[in-house]
């Protein structure tokens, strides 16, 4: 196996005559080939992946066409050691990645009842939807296989080993493909590779990508073993340091002082280390310390409310949440002054401040975030698109954040939810909060 | 030329003996491989191939490698007869596309000086980026091309034929590639191809994919042009009805009759044709009327507002929203009384219903609707999780829709918003709504 001969500026740790896997993820969907579809799961199981030490060299996709299925196996057998698919595990006729590949690695098919007795529960269960004769298809899969069981839908994934190749069929839906991914063939994939890849990821937020990478330039040029790599993405920079060792706990160690160094660079615009997101880690210290959460949203119609209610056990925490967006029902629902907005406007600093204390005083929580601004594409006027005022209130205080975030309806949104949990997660780790 | 053989379920139109085009997609970057870039250079380039009547067939994606990338032209030379690459096309050293396809197809590089003009006033212009030497490795171009000069950046494309492969380089980032794509690309393919292609989007909520297929099976595997392909995501189906043809008028002419006969078969479960979604739809038949709305979000923890205030002009419509999540606020921000909740429960039928009339009543809005339940991982001891009432309320009625959705938190919430807007739909529509 070659070393990895991956061009400049990657993240791709560089082996040493070390053996690692050379990966191609195939993906099966017409709906690709079509652009109705954008192929996040690529580029995730991309990420997830190199996070594992593991190189990905070529992102296939073809149509739900058994001839071109069957051809880009064979290509990719001739190339990888790894192939994971995605897509065409399904109840419908086009679903038929299973059956290509079963036949291109020379297995038959073969029934699973407990996968069987699991597809008539789960449509017990929903019984909105109605159970048909296809849907039993999905309780077949390729002889001899590890059977990798979906919780997060029906179609069940599998993996195998054919002559040095391992193959990993996983379900297209993102919401199913990624922790199947993550909960089924990474154990998988741990069992196959004879060392341990360990990796941690530094968070940060309120500094962007290219001036982190100035900072660290020495770091991510020369390092191999333990490497460091950036990533970004909406205004959040996660940098990943990965080390390969014998085992575990050597890899941890040669990934703590390339931490602690990192950690010590960047000071406070490092949010946290292996947490999920910033709302993650607002949740963890409130539940923590037992305060409770409302919000007060305009721009981002409950963006806010919606990231945080998201996660699993937030509603020991989360209390409510108020979008507001016409200023009548500010006023109304938040008790705030209809002449104290309408003079000060809309999109204000004040008015920031109020939505954040009004939502927390009708509420009795403990913290109160508020966003207001502008989404585009229609500006109002007086401000450019993009600007946004956020604002936080304890009992006490309240404080505004105001912020150009440029244009983008979606993007603005997801920006000014950042710098509200970023906010919340400054305060709780008793940091200032508005001059980053 | 063979003839399209994409299988059955598939929106690919077959064609009969006519000359098409299929392409392949060559995308260049290691940061696609890595997962930091997600391609959607590939999908919106197959979403306007297909609206030239181009089958897309394969996407590949290699990384900034000498090796692999010649081994993927000679692959994408032996299949396809379009190949289109996006990326390396710039001044670093990692930019290596077109020379390693001239190499390929047996071509020397050839100066442009027109482009060297082009890029020394770029330069002069752009002061704050420094000219080097490298820049001008970008006025190279394999000989006997079509340049596709780049007025979105500076790396010119460019277009060649060799053995009966077209061959058409544009650069990676998406916001040169793409404008690249319509200005230059679009005028050299239209004068290779003869045809067009056109299709119609029927957009179904209330039935399942499978179901679908069962009653639609003779039509989806024996019409070739039109075609007929069911896409499922979230709980809702959508059907394409694609058509070739020398003209788009012959082309929607022949679409026709399938959407009219599609639309017959499932009735009032079609929500509508070319609309983007059910809240776009919501929003537009609002609008329309003049109505306002709003929402009140226990389970679905501000993801209705959210989805409906992402819709640009969403504040035409769109009064307020509360997202109550424990009974308290219930009781306070919606005017619910409290015992009663703790009677029945917050997950029941007259919470619901409560809920869709206390936020109408307090906001003022015209229409408002609710969602409570249990998205999970954690029941309620009384309910299993995926039971979900979703209400709707104008000033004289209201309606509950009781739901069993199964497990997944995040799939939950999101058929449970989808629900609240296809009750509002059918309300505007005039249609049952609670019955389906």
């Amino acid at each position: 196996m070659p070393p990895s001969d991956e061009g400049g500026g990657t993240a791709q740790a560089v082996t040493e005559g070390e053996i690692t896997m050379n990966c191609e993820i195939l993906c099966v969907g017409t709906e690709l080939l079509l652009g109705n579809t954008v192929n996040t799961n690529a580029a995730e199981l991309s990420d997830l992946l190199s996070g594992l030490g593991i190189n990905v060299f070529w992102h296939t996709v073809v149509g739900d066409n058994p001839g071109r299925l069957a051809e880009a196996v064979a290509i990719a057998r001739g190339r990888a050691d790894l192939i994971i698919t995605t897509g065409g595990l399904g109840p419908t006729y086009d679903d038929l990645t299973k059956n290509v590949l079963a036949e291109s690695f020379g297995r038959k098919m073969e029934y699973h009842p407990e996968e069987a007795e699991f597809l008539k529960a789960w449509f017990a269960r929903n019984t909105s939807v109605k159970f048909t004769d296809n849907n039993m298809q999905q309780a077949y899969l390729p002889e001899r296989c590890t059977v990798l069981h979906n919780d997060w839908g029906t179609a069940p994934g599998c993996a195998f080993e054919e002559g040095g190749v391992h193959v990993i069929m996983l379900p297209g839906p993102p919401n199913e493909c990624i922790p199947m991914f993550r909960h089924r063939a990474v154990p998988y994939l741990k069992r196959l590779t004879g060392e341990v890849i360990f990796s941690r990821q530094i968070r940060v937020f309120g500094i962007g990508e290219s001036a982190v990478e100035d900072m660290l330039r020495r770091e991510m040029e020369h390092m191999a073993n333990p490497s460091l790599a950036t990533y970004a993405k909406f205004g959040e920079v996660m940098l990943r340091a990965t080390a390969k060792a014998p085992t575990e706990e050597q890899a941890e160690a040669m990934c703590q002082p390339v931490v602690e160094h990192v950690c010590q660079l960047l000071g406070d615009k490092v949010y946290g280390v292996d947490v999920d997101s910033l709302e993650a880690l607002v949740l963890s210290l409130m539940k923590e310390r037992g305060l409770t959460f409302a919000a007060a949203e305009s721009l981002t119609g409950g963006l806010i409310s919606q990231r945080f209610t998201a996660l699993p056990g937030a509603s020991a925490v989360y209390k409510s949440g108020a979008v507001t967006y016409c200023n009548e029902c500010k006023a109304a629902m938040l008790g705030i002054d209809l002449a104290a907005i309408e003079e000060k406007g809309a999109v204000s600093y004040e008015t920031a401040a109020a939505m954040a204390q009004g939502v927390r005083a009708c509420t009795g929580a403990d913290l109160a975030v508020s966003a207001t601004g502008l989404a585009g594409p229609d500006g109002d006027g007086v401000h450019p698109v993009g600007t946004v005022f956020v604002g936080l209130a304890d009992g006490e205080n309240v404080w505004v954040r105001e912020l150009k975030l440029g244009t983008g309806r979606s993007r603005v949104r997801q920006l000014a939810a950042n710098n509200a949990f970023d906010m919340l997660r400054r305060y709780l780790q008793g940091l200032p909060i508005v001059n980053k």
